[in-house]
C-alpha cells in the first residue's frame, strides 16, 4: 500500500480535471484573443471556468477573478499592487508564519527599500497577537497581507474581522488562501478581502495555474503588462488548458466532503496520539479538515520521513518549497514549539481522494518509526523518556 | 479544408508533447520540490527539459535555463531584474517594434517614474535605425531589449552585433526570442545576449510555460520569490506537465525542416502577389521563414480576415495579444507602411504542420475576397485602382 499524505504540497489531478483540459491542448488549441474560429471555442471556455472559481470563493462577480500562474504570482501581484496603487504608503503588515511567497517576498522589498514590513508574531497556539496587529495599522499601511490558512499547521486565521480592521485604517486587505481554497467554505463577499490568491494544484487541479481575487472597485495595478488578456489586469496569451482545468477543480472541490476527510484526519491523529509517547499537536484548534501537524520529542523529521517513505508513505516536514534546508520550520519557531519537539514535527495533509487504508498504513509502521529513531537519540534517553 | 495559418499567434500541441506530459498530471504528480518517492520521480524529468531548452537555443550550460509562465513574464523579468541589480542606472533601450509585453511594460515604468525608456525607430524596411540606437546607448543604459524576430512581420534583428554594442557600455542585453525560438536557428553563447525569453505554446508546446535564459555570471534579481525552485531564481511550485511537455516541444523544433517551411511560405507569397494587385510585402529581406506579413491597398484587414474564416482560413491582422483593438498594428505604424496598405495588412504565419492543400485553400479564397472587399471601398476606385 503506498500513502500519499503530502497533499498540502501538491495533489493528483482529478481524473475529471484532465479529461476537461484535453482538448485544449489538440483541437481547441486556439489562441483566446484571436477572432477567427480556433480562437472563438476558447473564450466560453474560460468562462466557464472564471464563474467556477467565483462560485468556489464566493465573489459577487467573476471578473473579480483573474487567472495567474499560481499562487506565487498571485501574492506578488497583489503586494506589488498595492505599494503602488496605495503610494506613498509603504507599508506591508503579514503574519510571521505566512508562506516564503509572502514573508520572504515582503522581506526582499523592505531589503531593497521599496517598502517596510511589520511581521506579526503568533501565539504557542499559532494565534494572531491581535495587539500587535492593532498596533501596526497606520496611515502608512499599504496592504495587509494574512493567510486564510496556515500550510504547515492547517491553523485558520479571522481574516473577517482582520480585514475589516485594515479597511478602517484605509489599508487593502490581501490573503494567500492557496491552503484554504477547496478545503473550507470561503465567501469573500462577507468580509472586507480586496484580494485573495489561490492556486490549482492545490485542489487536484493542474500546475501553472492559480487566480488572483480582486474585489470590484479595489484599486489594482497589473504586474504583467503587454497584452489585453484577463481585462488588462494579467498579460500573456491565456493557458487555457489550465484555466479550464482549474475551473472543473473548483468545482469538484464545492462538492467534496470535507467531514469525511476531517474524520480520517481525526482518526490519524487520536490513533498516533495514543500509539506513541510525548506527541504533541501543533496548531490545534480551528484549522482545516486535512492537516495534522504534530511533533515527536526526540526524533527527528528527516529520519522519520526517510524511514515513512521506505514503507511507502509520503508525508513532509512542512513546505515542499522549503525542501532541502536544514532550519527548522519558521512557522514552528513563530510558534515557539519547544526544542525537543521542533526537530520532529510531521505534516500528514489529506485530500478528498484519501482512503481508510492510508491511514491505517500509518497507523500500522509510524509508532514502530518513533520508536526506533529515538533509540538512536541519546536525547531521548536523558530527557524525554522520563517525562513521557 | 479548414487552414491554420496563425501559428504567430498559437500553435497546436503536438502528439508527442501531450503525450510525455500527460504522466505527470496523474502517476507522477508529485512536487519536484518534494524529498519523498512522490516527488523523486519528478527532478529527472525537469532536469531533462531544461537540457532540451538548453540546446534549442545554445546555451552554455543547464542552469541558465530558468522556467517561466510564459514569454511575458520572462520579458518582465528580464527588465525588472535588470533595473534592480544595475541601479543607479535606469534607462532602457528598445526597439519601437517590440511586442507589448516589452514596450507596453516598459512605458508603464516610465509612467511610474522606475525608469526612462528610448524608443529606437525602425526603417520602412523594419531595420533598426543603428545611428539612433548609438545614440541611447551611455552609461545610464541598465538594459536594451530588442526582439530575436518580430512577431508580425518575422523580420530578423542582428541581435549578435546589437548586444555586443550594449555590452561594451555596461548594459545587459535581452533579446525577446518568443518567436525566434523553434523557427530558426539561435546560438546564445555567439553572442552576448545576457537573457533570452522563449514561450512553449509558440513551438507546438503548452500554454502557460516558457523560459527565461539567463547567461551564466549575469547579474540576475528575482521577480518571483518565494521557494526556492529554479535555483532561487524563479519561486512557485514547478508546473511539471508544461516543463516536460516544453522541453519535448524544443527536442521536435530542433530536428524541425525550416526549409519546407519557408518553401510553403515562399509559394504563398509569389501565389498572392501575381493574383492580387496593390499588394505590399512588410517586412521582406531577413525574416523567420514561416511568416508573410502582406497588405492589400484600400483593403480592410477585418473584413478580409471575417471572410477567410468563413471559408476556414485562420490568419491576423497582426498581434493576437491586441485582437480587438481598432487601431493599427504600431509595428506597422513604426515602418510607416503607407496609409492605403496600413488597414489592409494580414499576417500568415505557418508551421512544420502546415500543408500544401492550406497554402492552396488561401490562394484559391483569397484573390476574390479581396476583390469583393474592394469594391466597396470609395477608396480603391478613387485612388488605388489607376495605380495597380
Amino acid at each position: 500500500m503506498t500513502a500519499y499524505l503530502d497533499n498540502n504540497a501538491t495533489t493528483r489531478v482529478a481524473p475529471e480535471v484532465l479529461a476537461a483540459m484535453l482538448p485544449f491542448f489538440t483541437e481547441n488549441f486556439g489562441n483566446a484573443s484571436s477572432t477567427h474560429a480556433f480562437g472563438a471555442q476558447v473564450a466560453p471556455a474560460l468562462k466557464g471556468a472564471r464563474q467556477a472559481v467565483q462560485a468556489l470563493i464566493g465573489a459577487e462577480f467573476d471578473h473579480e477573478v483573474i487567472f495567474t500562474s499560481g499562487g506565487t504570482e498571485s501574492n506578488a501581484t497583489a503586494i506589488l499592487s498595492a505599494l503602488e496603487t496605495q503610494a506613498p504608503r509603504d507599508e506591508i503588515i503579514a503574519s510571521a508564519v505566512e508562506h516564503p511567497a509572502v514573508l520572504g517576498f515582503c522581506q526582499h522589498l523592505e531589503k531593497t527599500g521599496r517598502a517596510k514590513i511589520h511581521v506579526i508574531p503568533v501565539s504557542e497556539a499559532g494565534d494572531l497577537d491581535r495587539a500587535a496587529y492593532e498596533a501596526a495599522l497606520s496611515e502608512r499601511t499599504a496592504i495587509v497581507s494574512i493567510m486564510w490558512a496556515n500550510n504547515e499547521t492547517g491553523k485558520l486565521f479571522p481574516v473577517s474581522e482582520l480585514s475589516a480592521r485594515a479597511n478602517s485604517v484605509g489599508a487593502l486587505f490581501h490573503s494567500d488562501a492557496v491552503q484554504a481554497a477547496g478545503k473550507i467554505a470561503l465567501d469573500v463577499k462577507q468580509t472586507a478581502v480586496d484580494m485573495l490568491s489561490l492556486s490549482g494544484h492545490k485542489l487536484h487541479g493542474p500546475k501553472g495555474v492559480g487566480a488572483l481575487y480582486v474585489k470590484k472597485g479595489a484599486k489594482f495595478s497589473a504586474l504583467l503588462r503587454g497584452g489585453k488578456q484577463e481585462r488588462g489586469r494579467r498579460a500573456g496569451t491565456e493557458n487555457a488548458p489550465g484555466i479550464v482545468g482549474l475551473g472543473v477543480a473548483a468545482k469538484l472541490a464545492l462538492e467534496a466532503d470535507h467531514a469525511r476527510v476531517a474524520a480520517l484526519r481525526d482518526r490519524l491523529q487520536r490513533g498516533l496520539t495514543e500509539a506513541i509517547p510525548a506527541v504533541a499537536i501543533n496548531g490545534a484548534g480551528a484549522r482545516l479538515p486535512n492537516t495534522l501537524n504534530i511533533a515527536f520529542a526526540c526524533a527527528d523529521s528527516e529520519a522519520l520521513l526517510h524511514k515513512l517513505d521506505k514503507v511507502g508513505v509520503a508525508a513532509s516536514s512542512g513546505s515542499a518549497c522549503s525542501s532541502g534546508a536544514i532550519e527548522p520550520s519558521h512557522v514552528l519557531r513563530a510558534m515557539r514549539v519547544p526544542a525537543l519537539y521542533l526537530q520532529g514535527a510531521l505534516r500528514f495533509s489529506l485530500s478528498r481522494e484519501t482512503v481508510d487504508a492510508e491511514i491505517d498504513a500509518v497507523l500500522q509502521h509510524l509508532p514502530a518509526i518513533v520508536a526506533s529513531v529515538r533509540e538512536k537519540s541519546p536525547l531521548w534517553a536523558e530527557l524525554c523518556k522520563k517525562t513521557a
